[in-house]
This record gives structure tokens, sequence and C-alpha cells, in this order.
């Protein structure tokens, strides 16, 4: 049997995969991309970033959370949050997200190949779907198949009441009482929905401070927020055992310190594996690390020049907004398409409630470089449009230097905090000082004003 | 009895007079404010901008409205919304906002007068407090005292069912249907508001044709949506009478091309008329024009040296955001502080549902102006945030220039389109290209992304 021949075959249809097939399709390539059958669009559409993030959207409106500050903190919009609320929303989310990549894909004559992927050879491919096999033959492979939760194996996961973060979406009950083991991103998202609507949270890590690439004063926030909500940290603690007590249906997790958690559910979000291991790589020259990841360079290259990866497979910083633009930069430096590098400058988002977004510096890494900057905040309850959003939590900080009065950093914690940081992030892009915040009319009401009302505080400090 | 003797009297509290006289202070002047009683904030407070803006974030998060894409379009979240509820979340807001103006004016040691105001000469103003008279001495004098409803004498309101804009907040009744004569930018918010709690709403205006400032494509999708809640336009269509059917307990509209509008409740919104015929401008050798406005130069100076004015009561652009702009700009100069010029740039916000923002250049002025300019369009049902805020009607527009790729203007039509204008605008004012949007990572998901999108489409086009 010939093998089909593609001018690029991309393994994974997440982020990275959509892009960079998508992005080579407009070159005029033949462009094939594989991915586990109901898995279109990944990890990503599937169970990580868009359920998640269409979680948090629901919460938001059916809680009513949003205007809690005026009715007070028992109003809780329609009466309960139910499961049902949550599913149906995230569901009917999850199947257009999929159809809308699925028709991207066709738009652009992308073959599609439902199935597990492994190499046969540097340029071949096998893709087993449902008993049936089939033979790609690849000139470039982009490889963009992702990550699954690290799971221990000393951790008792019965899917229904201890769960890793791929199956919380599904979990047919909200727990009156969580734990949740591993205070990275994706523990502390779903620790903040969780104490938004109502759960009491018990927050563990080894380590002893949460989000350390984060500004202090922004993550001391946070925490003040989280607790406010019910939520306890345990940090420096480390879980020895973890069980279930079938009499009273209940979890435990017992820590190294002698203290032991109760709750209705255990949530592990304890890092992600990825999935550079399940490709048969050693078949096409290639090797992944112990955490399943595989190097490349600049350029996105593997060690074999015309096999590429992107995406979480790589490694940090594994957001869906970075592995979108990898993909998309693999594919223009595979056929040799201008490309600009990839900015620095990227933005992080962290979808806690209230979440939290940044762009630039941090006051921790400008002091060591010994750079002297000067501070401007605005705090959101300041604001007009945050009293009507009911968001009296929320901060923006700037960062700029003393002498040149250059914008070096912008840290916010609040309500549209994700998609005001652009705007920071343009100016600093631009090499813009602080001044043009000043000296720039903002729309009334908006959040974005708190960029003048923190430049103006910044400039009053000179 | 002496004068109190100040450095500089701010006649109004609004926009304008609340950053002109907190830069003067913040400049170590003697500042006093003076506003009518319960008027801190001015109409911007009171009845115009903030219980506006409140009522739509109220509809918002009080009808579900953002969540009916999902649950279908009889979906109405908490039942049907009360007048009670709206009124609860408005006063609220009215009230805090108050008291942060109050705050920040005693924080800064302005000293606030209570009463009207008028001249007595150029330097003497006497404020008329139920009942106590106040002479005040100022060497400047910064006129921002703003504008009331223009009211035709041929109407017959009765502030409950024929009513101005002022006095629309207040009602005590949700109507069925209403009739909102003027489709100006405060007509159409309004309009749009009615009938996103399920009023059905006529719209009538003199003119053919609605925004003429803002494009063309954006204008007609508001159009589209507004007749999709049930809108009725009647544009160029004159007003000949307004009356009450007593018996019937309904207003009607009839119209110069002899149609008869019926309803109950009509809005009248036909423009606003400028307070400055009311100051005794004469006594200090001033005079209004016939709407009541003041003419100044571009440092927001009178014809008399030392006195000032900014705000509505100078005209266009009348945005409470350019107007605290052109007040901080009237103090720095009157004191020679150093300031940047007012920049052209400012973005314009019409809160409708949906709500649009543009920034810089339009298709028809660059049209006129004979630039090659190309267009990239982002519609929002192809973002996975809006299918999580259930916005299916949003578009970004850029336009940019087809030879030097240099951003030209930025049109958004949907919801957050007030907060992510300021991204366009910062690229804009630093003379950014639509390149930038290309090669910069977004948040995933958020509204913003769709800057990335249009920019894509606008190079695919090239």
């Amino acid at each position: 049997m010939n093998a089909q021949a593609y001018d690029l075959i991309v393994i994974g249809s997440g982020p990275a995969g959509q892009k960079g097939a998508i992005c080579a399709a407009k070159l005029r390539k033949r462009v094939a991309v594989i991915d586990r059958r109901l898995m279109i669009g990944g990890v990503c559409v599937h169970t990580g970033t868009i359920p998640s993030k269409s979680v948090r959207e629901a919460i938001f409106q059916l809680t009513g959370l949003a205007v809690r500050a005026f009715y007070g903190s028992n109003y809780r919009g329609n009466g309960e949050i139910s499961i049902q609320d949550l599913s149906f929303r995230v569901n009917s989310i999850i199947s257009r997200e999929t159809e809308v990549i699925r028709a991207q894909l066709r738009r652009n004559n992308i073959g599609i190949y439902q199935g597990t992927a492994h190499f046969l050879d540097p340029h071949t491919i096998e893709v087993n779907g449902d008993g049936d096999k089939t033979t790609l033959h690849g000139e470039n492979v982009l490889i963009a198949c992702g990550t699954r939760p690290a799971r221990s194996s000393d951790i008792p996961f019965d899917g229904k009441r201890i769960l890793d973060t791929d199956e919380f979406t599904f979990a047919t009950t909200l727990p009156r009482e969580v734990i949740v083991v591993g205070a990275g991103v994706v523990g502390l998202e779903y620790a903040s929905f969780m104490a938004a609507v109502g759960s009491e949270v018990t927050l563990i890590d080894q380590r002893p401070i949460i989000l350390d690439f984060v500004d202090r004063e922004i993550v001391d926030a946070l925490a003040y927020h989280l607790r406010q909500m019910g939520t306890t940290f345990r940090l420096g603690e480390k879980v020895t055992r973890v069980g279930i007590d079938e009499q009273r249906d209940r979890v435990f997790a017992e820590l190294e310190s002698g203290k032991k958690v109760q709750g209705d559910m255990l949530l592990y979000a304890v890092g992600r594996q990825a999935n550079g291991d399940q490709l048969q790589l050693e078949a096409a020259g290639l090797a992944a690390d112990a955490r399943g990841k595989i190097r490349v360079n600049e350029n996105y290259q593997t060690a074999v020049p015309h096999i590429y990866a992107a995406g979480d497979v790589i490694g940090f910083p594994a957001l869906a907004s970075t592995s979108m633009e990898q993909g998309r930069l693999a594919s223009s430096r595979m056929f040799g398409a201008p490309s600009e590098h990839m900015p620095e400058l990227f933005p992080y988002g962290i979808y806690t409630i209230p979440e939290i977004s940044m762009v630039g510096q941090t006051e921790e890494k400008l002091t060591a470089a010994k750079v002297p900057y000067e501070v401007g905040i605005s705090k959101y309850i300041e604001l007009a449009k945050s009293m009507m959003l009911g968001d009296e939590t929320g901060m923006l900080k700037m960062l700029f230097d003393r002498n040149t009065r250059k914008l070096l950093g912008v840290h916010i914690l609040g309500q549209r905090a994700t998609e005001i940081i652009h705007i920071g992030q343009a100016v600093l892009a631009h090499g813009g000082s602080i001044e043009y915040f000043r000296d720039t009319v903002f729309n009334y009401p908006t959040l974005a004003e708190a960029y003048k009302v923190a430049a103006l505080d910044g400039l009053n400090k000179l």
C-alpha cells in the first residue's frame, strides 16, 4: 500500500497544531493533521483551556458573582448553581469550538486523520484509528502532541472523588469541601472557581510560595481574596498519603507535618506530562526527555531537521496563546516564509477569580538587575466602571524607569485583566513611556482607565 | 463682608470641573468648587453617564442577556427585570461615586460650595444655596457648568409618560412600548437598553442616517441587531405633534409623513443645551451663544484671559473622557505647568447594546482623502471567548495603509469594545503597523484576540 504523501504532517490539532497546519496551507502546501478520535482541538478544547474558562464565565454569569457587591454576599443569582447548568454550557461551547476548528481545517483543504500516531521512520507516520491503519508520508513533520496530567501512582484516582484536572469538568457533583493538591496556575484556577460557587477549598502545595513568577503584591492580593472566599492554604506541606474513607464517603490527604485534611473530593493538579513518549520517536531518530518533552532550537526544529515541534510538548511557557504563535512560526520557518521572531513580550494570563495578567518586568527582576524603577498603582474601587461591574478587588500596577519614564511592566488583578493587559503590552512593544497614559484619553467608564490613574499616581511620586 | 479668596474657582463638579480642580490643587493652589446641592459629580454622575451605564451593566447582569445565546432567546435570567432591581443598583452606584468624588476633593483640600453660581464681576462669583449667599473671589475661574436636555416647548413633558433623558432613570415603570425621539448617541443607547429588556421601541429621527461619524458597516450591524431585538426605525421623519391619549393612558407622536406612532412612554432625546446662559456671564464680560455654549481657544481660555472653560459647555466632543482631559489641561495652562497637547486620537465609546468603540480614521474619511487603505475583519463568532460570553454579534475591523501597512483606524462592535479599543489606540499613537498584531501573542481566550485575527485577514488581502 502506498502512503498518502503530504508536504507537512501535523501530529496534534491543539493550538500549535492548528495554527501550524493553517499557516502551511496558506503557503499552498499539502497538509494533514492527525488527532485522536473526538479530540479535534486537542486538550485545549476538550479538557483544558476551553472547558475551564467556560466554567469560569458560566460561574460569573449564572451565580451573579459580579453583582454580589451590591446585593450582599448571600446573593446567588438564580439560586444555587447546578452541575447541569455548568455542563450544559461547557458542552455547548466545546462542540461549537470543535466545529469552528474542523471548518477552518476543511476550508484550508487540510486532511484530517483520526487516531493515534506513531513514527515508522523519519518521514512515515502510521495512524491507528479504531482498527483502521493508515500510513502517511510527510516531507516535513510538526509534532504538537501536547501533554496529559502527571499522575502519581500513589494516588488512588477513581474518576469520581479523586480526579485529575482533565477529569474535573466531567465531575457530576459540586463538592461542599474540596482538597486541591498543587497550587500552580491550574490548581489555583480550579480552586478559585470552586471557592466562588461556595465550596470550602483546601489548597496544598509543597512549595512555600505560590506563583513565584508573578508580582508579589498581586499574588498577596489574590491569596487574600481566595481566603475571603473560604480557601485555606497549606503551603510548604507535602502530601504523604491520599485515600478514601468509604464508610463516610470522604476523601482524605495526610501531610508530612502530621495534619490530615478531609473533603468530598480531591483534585490532583500537580503538573503535566508531555506526550512525546507516545510517538515511537526512536523510529524517527529522536528522543523525548523524562517528562516526555522534545527539545527544539529557536526555529522550533528538532535534532532531525525536517521534524519540528511546538506547543506544550516543548515546555515553557505552555500557554495556548504562545503555542499558537509557535505553530505558526514553525511552519513559516519550515517553508522559508518571512516571519518575525516570536516576541519575548508575551502576556501571561491566569484565569483565577479574580483574574491576573502581566506583561514585561516584575519588581523582583528589576531589583535584581538594579534598574531604578518607580511604581504607579490604581485600585479598581476608585473606578466608576468597577463599581458597575461589582469588582472591588482589582488593581493595576505599572512599573517604569525613574529616569527615562519608559514603561517596564504592567501587572493587573481583577475583571478583564487578561483583555486590558494588551494596552500595556502595545506601549511596551513600541518603547513607550508612562506619560503616554497621562496624555491619552480613555473611554469613560472603562477599566482601562486604571492605566491613566496609575500613571498619574506614578508621576506624582517623581 | 469680605469674599473668600482662591487661586481658582471652578463652576461645576462634573468630569471637567473635578479634574481641573484636582490638577490645580496638586500644583498647590487654593481651589474652590461650586455645584448645586446634591449635584457633586454633575450630570455625569446624577442623570447622565453613570446612571445610564449602570443601567446598562445591570441589564446585562440581571437579565442574563449575555447567556441567551446558549439558552435561547426566551431566557431571561432571574425572570423579568424589575424597575426596583435597576433603581436599587443605580442609586447605590450614584451614591458611591458621589462619595468617591467628594473624598477626592476633600483629600486635596478643595473647598466645596453648594448652590447655584453667577458672576458679580470678572473675579467675583456669588453662590446661592438654600437662601445662604456666599461671595468668592478667584484669581482664575474655570467654567465647567455642563449641559441640560434641550426641551422643546411643543412637547408636553409630564415627567411620567413624556420624559427627557435626565428624567428617564427615575421612571417608575418599564414601558412595554416606547417611542424614542432622537437617534443620536443618547437616544440610541436608551433605545437599545429598553429593547434588551424586551420593550418594543420605535426610534424616530429627522436625519435619514444615524451616527454619521461612525463606520457604516458597524452602524449597519448595530441597526440590524436593534431590529432583531424588536426596534423599529423611523428615520428621515419629522415629529409634528406629541400628545397623551388620557383615556387609553397612551402617548402618541404624529409624523409629518402622516404616520402616527403610539406607546406607553415617550423619551425625548434631541440634543442638549449648554448651561452657559445661567451664569450671568455679562457681568464677567463674556457671552454664551444661542445654545448656551462658551467659546475657548486651544488653551481652553475664554475671551477674558483669566477665565477658562472646559467640558460639555464648550461643545464637541462632549464626552466625559475628553472633558476630564480638558479640565486637567485648562488648569495646567492656567498655572503654567508643563502639559502635552490634548491628543487628537481620542476613542469614541457608544454604550449601546451591543456597544461600539472607534479610534482613528473611518473608511469614509480615507476614501475622501484618497488614502489607499485595506481592511482586516474579525467576527466575534469565531473567537472562543465570545462563545463563552455569548456574544455572537461582535466584529472588529481595522483599516491600514496598503503600502506602509501603518494602522489607520479601528472600529469595534460588541462586548468590551470600549475597553479593547485602547489597544488599537496605543498602536496608532505610536505609529505602529498592522504587522504588530500579527507578530504579537494575545492572551487566550480573550476578545482582544480579534486584533490578531483581523490583522491576518487584512494581510492575506495584500
